[in-house]
């Protein structure tokens, strides 16, 4: 039996890694948003000083493990991994940025949920003694997504009250084996599911995003033991307003009270009211902007912040599966970090 | 120090996990091919009885899947993780193949090199005492694959001489940790760096993945101090005649000899003369279809196939970054496993 697996979907690390550096570079709207002084960047417009929405995103990604490695105070050549997702079809920001680093790469995809499946994956690694140091880095950019997923953002398509708005950002962080240096450190890993509750619109990603997200929490509270206000602060990645308050819904249904100290980060990123958002943020870089460029910060502060339970959730939407009639099944990654 | 490391790219297990099933399920022209009689399953159609050809590389993936978990004798409950990767957008055969199996799932991506990338990361899981069963998968259609990438089938485009043939086919693996069962032995993996030697023409994959062949097996004898010959077989994924040839010179100028027994799936699974494939395979299930359903049956019957380095290449292409412009990096895992 593998030692450190204490459940279906959980596994514990004995020496648990250490989030040694992390940072994020994120868009204009993002900047103007409640958690724009949290961030390590926040570039001007939405080309980021290149000539198209692909480059800009890649920009972002680069400059965002730029804040992670400074921060953690190590240079390229001392990592052992790079292991990085984004929603652009073959994942080209991150490739493109693999190239320069020269590190052992390896791609993932999870949809939005890539942020937590890059960073259990980190830990794992680095947990197993394969790795001392692993870079991950996930991203979106709202032009990039749009015309990829749904409509160029040039059409001015009406957006449907309930959408969401793709998050231009990038969080990268640098997880390092335990005793390697200071910082949170990632103490359990809850691999999701996929799960389909038959949502075919692809403008309504918080609905097929907040069954997997509360199937992942059910699992990781029964399998650790652990209850909701364990935590300081339970994040959900990128349900929005409509998807969040499914979850709490959802969760409820199933016994599971998910608290006061349940958020969102699609939520949290920006103003909905007067950011004209609609639902909130979406999108790869939103919970790896709030999880890398907001809430790793604010633990390593001090403050009241000291258990965070991060779930990244992902809509696996494909343009091509839905065209074909197919529904869109989703799946949640949790992580829990502690100072 | 990370205790498995061995060097910058490479990991060597204490304890080896071991391939205790493993399974291939192919197309009409590859089950016609010199290795037909190898694969576990041929279907007779390109649609697999399926509506689509997408649902009909889902079924190949489901199919290989089973072929691989009988060959284990275990049930489906007993997987820790399924981790998959294939060609299309967003990886739909790998996430609907995810979902009636409702094992924790991480999708993975790295073009041709998934099904490498997936089995280090299971052996990885798997000795890090993360996972006692982890059940990989990947999968590649002609018809999917060349509609998104070049050209519909349905056109009757005119191929170039050096063009490769995508094949349509998935392999599937169990790998499970050291001391749990019998089989092929996971004993290194040696993971790729992105490499860009300037290739823009996406019919000319061979030509990109051919250096990133050859520099991670110029990594893997440095790092395991091993020579070509501590082999049986050295193959490459997915480089076909041309690429073939040019790994060949392109490691010999570099001082290596890959003697006679390197090969490449992508000459191995057709006869390009007889069958018109031009230079070859290629394709994710290229090498999964070629090493899960080929070359581990040879080792399991204990033949003259002892010691395998199976090196999965991958051209990172994408439609996108070659209509703007860009070049088409690529990447190689290896991975030894020895009877």
């Amino acid at each position: 039996m593998a030692s450190k697996r204490i459940g279906p979907q959980t596994v514990r690390f004995n020496n648990p890694p250490v989030i040694i550096g992390f940072g994020a570079t994120v868009g204009p709207m993002e900047g103007d948003g409640p958690l724009g002084d949290s961030f390590d960047e926040v570039v001007s417009d939405l080309y980021a000083g290149q000539d198209s929405f692909e480059k800009a995103e890649r920009e972002l990604m680069k400059r965002a493990c730029h804040h992670a490695l400074a921060k953690a105070r190590i240079d390229v050549k001392d990592l052992n991994y790079f292991l990085a997702g984004d929603l652009l079809n073959q994942l080209i920001t991150s490739t493109f940025n693999a190239l320069p680093l020269q590190t052992p790469f390896m791609g993932l995809y999870g949809a939005c949920s890539t942020s937590m499946e890059s960073l259990s994956l980190a830990a794992m690694l680095c947990d197993g003694e394969f790795a001392d140091k692993v870079l991950i880095a996930t991203s979106s950019h709202n032009a990039t997504a749009e015309r990829q997923y749904r409509y160029p953002v040039e059409y001015g398509s009406q957006r449907r009250p309930y959408a969401q708005w793709t998050v231009t950002g990038a969080g990268a962080a640098v997880v390092a084996a335990g005793g390697q240096g200071q910082g949170p450190r990632v103490t359990h890993v809850t691999t999701g599911k996929v799960v389909d509750l038959g949502i075919t619109d692809p403008f309504n990603q918080g609905a097929a995003m907040a069954p997997a997200a509360v199937d992942t929490l059910m699992a990781h509270f029964k399998e650790t033991g652990r209850a909701p206000d364990y935590y300081d602060l339970i994040v959900t990645g990128d349900l929005a307003q409509f998807g969040r308050e499914m979850a709490i819904e959802t969760a409820g249904r199933e016994g599971l009270d998910l608290g006061p100290r349940y958020q969102d980060c699609g939520v949290m990123i920006f103003d909905s009211e007067r950011q004209d958002v609609h639902a909130g943020g979406s999108g790869c870089g939103c919970s790896a902007a709030v999880v890398f460029g907001h809430l790793l910060k604010q633990m390593q502060q001090g403050g009241s912040l000291k258990r965070l339970l991060a779930v990244a959730t992902g809509a696996l939407l494909s343009p091509t599966s839905f065209q074909q009639g197919e529904n869109i099944p989703a799946i949640a990654h949790a992580v829990a970090i502690e100072a």
